[in-house]
């Protein structure tokens, strides 16, 4: 299971989680929420083959690829969205509303 | 300027080279043959740059990329075309039909 390289990025409403992972179309990579905190990111890299090809060179990793990464505790597990372009996955993930500041309790002082 | 992995095939027609360039698009990327006999293929990565973003992990590499490759004495200078998809370039070179053989060349006895 090989690691390939991300990025991650906060924006000032989302995560953004940017990985490489060229020869994958968005149909080969499985983006997963688990445990309720930890964004998985896999996928599957295959060599294409041709019974009649010789290789001369073979330096491109194939094989499982995979990723983990804990979220941060604002972020919003039910709005993850996942885009795949020119073997790029970003994965969007919104952050929480912050929570409301509270208001000063006001006690009343009564007459005595 | 960093290398990419590539993967090299040898097809009984044709060579094929292979290469990873995540996140480039056909637009992005440069194909050429330099004196008349090496493939060069190069582009160039960046970040998308957003004002408001702030990275907490940063591991893919930016850049210009670039490979360069000697084509076998076979190979068709005319004849290459390259394909892009999901960030994976597909620089196919076609191969020069052989040498006809030599026929045995026949002389005529002449009659004495």
């Amino acid at each position: 299971m090989a690691a390939t390289p991300a990025d991650v990025k906060e924006l000032p409403g989302a995560y953004a989680f940017v990985v490489d992972m060229p020869g994958l179309g968005s149909g080969d990579i499985k983006v997963q929420v688990e445990d309720e905190r930890v964004l998985v990111i896999s996928g599957e890299r295959r060599r294409e083959e041709k019974e009649d090809a010789r290789y001369l060179r073979m330096e491109r990793r194939m094989g499982k690829l995979m990723r983990k990464f804990v979220l941060p505790d604002n972020a919003d597990m039910e709005k993850v969205s996942a885009v795949c372009r020119d073997g790029v996955l970003t994965v969007s993930v919104q952050k929480l509303p912050p929570p409301e500041p509270k208001k000063p309790k006001t006690i009343q002082v009564q007459v005595a």
